[in-house]
């Protein structure tokens, strides 16, 4: 397990954090009862309210800010879609099987574990200090579970450490040859597997009753934004540059999940699809907000030399120096920063990494991603990716639908270009039912074709050109069937694709990662964890606590819970006969940043006193005072030291 | 089309109501360039809000006001849990193909369609007059598009009559003999069709890559709260009723979708699970609050005579009477219909149908529907359904798991009973194997046949038992094995499976039921349509509108922006060119209820006017009065009215 401190410099035992959070029931895994399922978990009352938390500060971070037009499409997508985007060929790992047991490796994971197990064993052999590299080999469920000690040729030790540098590049063929030169097997058993083949990662099934329709459960919400394209420019009165912006669920049927909530089969994932006219350098109008934003990057070239050595820069300075591409990149990654920090992310466990060429997924020409330090290492939180004008271009195509702007340009363009006019009365007879297909093809030819046809017509009075699929493939015109010139011609409006900058996060990952961050235990009590969640996502807001079960204490309670209820501040009441400081401690599991206790002064003159998690001070005054404290931290507008200063500290009862 | 009329009496056109849905992109069909898939939906924009808009108030009015424990389960179910709830089993529609065309039919709408068409034919050959019941024409998307004039005998008339009153009442082999005998056929072809097949309405697919783990998107979000029950107890730290909720995307692949809307193939839904006890006749704590709502009935004597004739009562009277079995029950469908009214139903257009024993799904007791009327006729929006101890006792059976609740009994309970002691060390020598299988069987003797075995062994000396499995299937037991008595047991701790109560809502059904009660036009601009949602629903609460694009506006405009921003007012300025009587025309087919003028006067002295949707009627005061009122009346606690008395009116601008 990579090592990880909290905030005051416990190590974090992940052990110990899992059993809270599934005793407090943040999450559990699925169909326990029966079993389960890996990589499914559900989310219990505090993680439910957590996640509605934290997407409820995303939408009004980035949807409300920025006027995005959200959009909700169906997680059932038919094949044609998937299959114009790209998903259906290349939306895939390889898997290689054990024909014996039945067991099933993916192969990329497989190669690299067998072949680290016998360099760490030639190490071994060689008398020599094995570094094991933590991070990586937690995010491992290992299938390798010994290694022994065997010296090895220094030039396979060369051989492996090429390949283990490279394992991300390799295609199935490579792989299944990399297995059969290097001999590599089932770990457990020594059993030959089968070669790899391609395992696509998007649950299938079949619309309709006729089971002609096939379709998945899509692996990204982008897919549903990007057809919609048309539609939402439409509703936008063609303003360009808009983004949409959607919240739902996405699918990926893992060959092995491991990690927890970090890699899932169903997961919750916030994407916003920016879409931007590529021309113009990409500026945005609201760059300058965020220019002075200070960030950790790492980037392709320092990747590439074997480094994961960060530098901190303004996302201005990186703008301005090319290393981040352009402004309007650059504003998400900022901005996403700072969503990440609302939420109680440690700024010194997040870091920006950008995406080597070889791992990119196929439609990005770009890739950042947030990545948050965990006891797993450094994890993808948030992606933020330049698609370029990919995704619209291949529907566009596809289905013949303009996704593209049309605007007005200012000035006229004049353009000198090659035309073609054809006799289309002699084409009828001519061609007969090939006629539209002579036409087409004709149609679509390139201007530096054009410009030697034009040539070629005119030396020899007639020209040759392809025609797919109409005699023999190539169709002669001449003279008085066709006529190609040089001319002008006036451009009015301009007609483009835009580029489409896309901040994607996976809010389970961004959930756990968080939890990671804000936990600790305090020096009295270490047996008990804190969640130091930012009051903003905070489950419960407020836990009330009458000081005991005696029934004065009631109607003070109740009165208490429908007002704050009122003010919109979920709270709890833990009227419970345990004592003070474990319905506390209590609450300090769960999160729950504040607590008002009811005693008998209460009863007397209807004050209160205000407890803070973190510090565990307390104030006292009146209930509307205390009221509007509360509502003032949970908005945001005061923190506790501004209330400790204005209201009087309370060391009365002793609730530890 | 069914008759709707508007609140202010006029008709509602769905063809107009539905192309402005779409100009609006309220919703929109999904895949639409790829030629559509039919049952699946995507939100624009503003439908989008609504959905967000309604969902946070339904979290607000339910689970926050009830203290729920809201869960977030996977759609994602592995059979076997669908196997045990029944769903694999009971999901279904039966369906006929037409084995030349390929085309399908739902076989009970099928033979409804034709029977009817024949009636019609029938009456049209004896001249009588065709009265068409238009709400379940308008159900249909038909499939028989004309009738013909042919007489039928008087008998075959009344068999027809007879079929088509119990036509929801026909398993598959009773729909085939129907087929045949009353000679239905593809009615566009006249092809005979195949018998009819069971069709499972659940997605199919398959988890992981071995492909051995089938499973399925689930049909409701409830059988993740029930399996999670025990950790929900746990979590409430045991104590009883309370209820679990979700609220997540379900799934039914519908034989042929329609009705837009109303009848889709994925849909969120939000659910309830109450968990009560069955003892003590299922009071409710806080009755009481809701005993005076008045609400209207259609009870289910009523519909078996053949009558749709509902009554008015107060819930209260409707428990009192039996009419609504319990309290709980009474609660929620008193609860549900205040949620209703919150969202601009009409009070009208709202009753609450009592299901027929054999419309019932499989798992329920007893089901109130909340349905709406709207175009398409009564649509049921909340079911209401008593599943009883139903889900929790199939799991529990499935699994060992103890899906129950323990108490302590304030008085012990002393149980006379017939108790069997075996002499387990003789056992083993004699079943070896068998020994745990003779046991287990001989534990599950029931009280009845324990007494009458006792009998047997104190006569013969022996006795035997039926074990499954083992040797003949009968196993003999003599004295020295088996000792039978009658003793009294004394129980401290009462063990029960809690009835569950089930509130359900599809939010799609509610969303586009309230769209229709809202919908009307102005008489003086009859082609454009208003939405009058109720503030609290509304996509966008205020429309910011510069009089002009004068250059003095625009720090006023984002200034306001800003501070709406801040107060959580969802806002969009519209600073087009149009007029301003356009701009509010745009907004009113959005909904937005309220509009703040910016014009030459807020330039001078910082006043604004604000504008009421529903009456057009504007009040103009300073900048700090107006955003106050927009979030008194946005927050429910002023209404227009109230601001209109406060505020001055302003005439001043001709905006219409």
């Amino acid at each position: 397990m990579a090592t990880l401190n909290t905030k005051t410099g416990q190590v974090v035992d992940r052990s110990v954090l899992d059993s809270m959070l599934r005793r407090r029931m943040f999450y559990t895994p699925s169909f326990e009862i029966y079993g389960g399922v890996s990589g499914l978990y559900d989310y219990g009352p505090p993680g439910c309210a957590l996640v509605t938390n934290i997407v409820d500060l995303w939408r009004r971070h980035f949807v409300l800010e920025e006027d995005m037009l959200e959009v909700d499409c169906t997680m059932l997508t038919p094949h044609d879609v998937l299959k114009t985007s790209g998903h259906v060929d290349k939306f895939a790992d390889w898997m290689c099987k054990d024909p014996k047991t039945g067991e099933i490796f993916r192969a990329d994971h497989l190669i690299e574990e067998v072949l680290e197990a016998r360099l760490k064993g030639d190490k071994e052999a060689r008398g020599q200090k094995v570094v094991v590299d933590e991070e990586k080999e937690a995010k491992k469920k290992k299938k390798v579970k010994e290694t022994k000690a065997v010296k090895l040729d220094d030039n396979v030790v060369k051989q492996y450490e090429e390949i283990l540098a490279q394992i991300d590049n390799y295609d199935g063929h490579e792989l299944a040859e990399l297995i059969a030169v290097h001999d590599i097997r089932n770990p457990t058993t020594g059993g030959n597997l089968l070669p790899p083949v391609s395992f696509n990662l998007m649950f299938q099934t079949s619309i309709g009753p006729s089971g002609n329709l096939p379709g998945y459960l899509r692996p990204e919400t982008a897919q549903g934004q990007f057809l919609n394209f048309q539609k939402l420019l439409e509703f936008n009165q063609q303003g360009m540059p808009f983004a949409s912006a959607s919240i739902g669920k996405s699918f990926r049927n893992e060959i092995s999940p491991r990690s927890g909530l970090l890699r899932v089969r169903e997961f919750l994932m916030a994407e916003i699809e920016h879409f931007v006219d590529p021309e113009g350098g990409k500026k945005h109008p609201r760059f300058d907000e965020v220019k002075d934003v200070e960030m950790t990057f790492l980037n392709r070239a320092v990747q590439l030399s074997g480094s994961t050595k960060t530098e901190q820069m303004t996302i201005g300075k990186a703008v301005e120096s090319g290393l981040v591409d352009n402004e309007t990149l650059g504003y998400f990654i900022a901005r996403i920063q700072l969503f990440l920090l609302k939420l109680g992310v440690d700024k010194k466990k997040l870091r920006f990494r950008q995406h080597m060429a070889n791992e990119m997924a196929h439609y990005a020409t770009d890739c950042w991603d947030a990545e948050l330090q965990t006891s797993y290492g450094w994890i993808e939180c948030v992606g933020c990716a330049d698609r370029s004008a990919y995704d619209l271009t291949v529907h566009k195509n596809k289905t013949g639908a303009p996704l593209v702007v049309r605007e007005t340009r200012a000035e006229p363009l004049r353009i000198e270009e090659w035309q073609i006019d054809l006799d289309k009365k002699k084409f009828g007879p001519r061609f007969k039912k090939d006629s539209k297909t002579v036409e087409a093809a004709v149609d679509a030819l390139s201007q530096e074709l054009r410009e030697k046809l034009a040539l070629d017509l005119d030396q020899n009075g007639k020209i040759e050109v392809d025609v797919e699929g109409v005699g023999s493939g190539k169709v002669e015109l001449e003279k008085d069937l066709i006529k190609i010139e040089k001319r002008t011609r006036v451009e009015n409006v301009r007609e483009y694709t835009p580029n489409v900058i896309e901040p994607s996060f996976g809010i389970g990952r961004i959930l756990y990662s968080v939890i990671e961050h804000v936990y600790w235990s305090r020096p009295e009590d270490a047996a008990r964890g804190v969640l130091s969640f930012p009051p903003v996502i905070a489950p419960t807001k407020v836990l009330l606590v009458p000081l005991s079960t005696h029934p004065s204490f009631r109607p003070l309670t109740q009165r208490m819970m429908a007002k704050l209820r009122r003010m919109g501040v979920a709270n709890r009441v833990d009227d419970s006969s345990a004592s003070i400081g474990k319905r506390y401690a209590r609450n300090d599991e769960l999160g729950t940043p504040f607590g008002i206790t009811i005693d008998f002064q209460s009863v007397k003159d209807n004050t209160f006193t205000l407890r803070d998690r973190d510090t565990t001070k307390q104030v006292r005054a009146s209930e509307d005072e205390i009221l509007q404290a509360v509502k003032s931290l949970v908005d945001g507008e005061e923190t506790w030291e501004d209330i400790r200063k204005r209201l009087p500290e309370f060391t009365g009862q002793d609730v530890e």
